[in-house]
């Protein structure tokens, strides 16, 4: 599994690593990938990944600022860290997800992009990129 | 990946796309398939795919109309297309899911079926298949 | 796919599995396993799988708590059955997980460990472990 580093800009916000997908696909062009899915992984527990819009980046506004006001910082946690939130968060959108691969390339829908959310930032964030074969 | 469409009746609701599946391991008898996953793949930021009940179609409309009070359209989004809501909810309820394959026949849990998640219809909906191979 | 059994102990409640998911590796050493994802999946519609932080039994308590805020029990919903919300949380957090391996081992993040979430228990759950390969 390859290993690729995101900074993140703010406490609660999305980073398009669309082109990083790609840039690994690319990289591995010599290793035969046909179809299946390119699985990014989040090994931390207040970032997350998603596939959403990328065209108008409100879309990555409206999303993050509401997934603030639905889990807000101060809901009564207990957790000592006060980022309770950003926890409930992850588990909601997910650690991973699965872009398509057809033919070699990444075959995400025409709005579709590939996003860090991030929930506890500004931090150095790792994800880790592997291919998934699909028949 | 086999994509297949789906026409969609309502701005919200959930259809139930399990015969689909059966249907796609059914055509590919052929090919060996034995045990792993079949991964359906929304290329849409606006609709989505879960797993959940299927035998009450109350449950479906239970998820359907919280999900339409959790997530309001109108919650001061900033994307003028109107529709940031459904965005959201793409994002919490997921682009892809894995349904098991079990001896080349779905192995869904007694009372699970597979769902295409309406956010922003009524539409035609495009959701790749594809089968990964489990060991 | 091998089934695996677990007993919860509340309506809700996240049970820590990651114990099950390396005993799962250990028994496959002889089958050449080394990189790709142990998927786990759930057959049931009212209880998921996540991954999150495992160091302090806060978090999994705020996350549980914060869930049933999320959605009340009581919600208005038509199911005759009494757990919409259950299956709600599920189609939120999803059926299945996948847990990353390399040469054979998890290579879960420093704080993250895999979680059954309960929702509508206590109950006597199987859950499905298996194997994808990646590359």
């Amino acid at each position: 599994m390859e290993q690729r580093r995101f900074g993140t800009a703010a406490r609660c916000g999305m980073t398009d690593i669309t082109g990083d997908v790609e840039q690994y696909l690319h990289a591995r062009a010599a290793d035969g990938i046909q179809d299946g899915f390119v699985c990014i992984y989040s090994p931390h527990t207040t970032c997350a990944v998603t596939i959403n819009e990328g065209f108008d980046p409100d879309v990555q506004r409206d999303i993050s600022t509401f997934l603030s006001k639905l889990v807000p910082e101060n809901s009564g946690f207990r957790h000592s860290e006060g980022n309770s939130d950003a926890h409930v968060k992850v588990s909601l959108i997910g650690a991973s997800c699965l872009v398509p691969v057809i033919g070699g390339r990444t075959a995400l829908g025409q709005w579709q992009r590939v996003f860090l959310c991030e929930f506890d930032g500004p931090r150095t964030r790792t994800l880790y990129f592997s291919f998934i074969r699909a028949e």
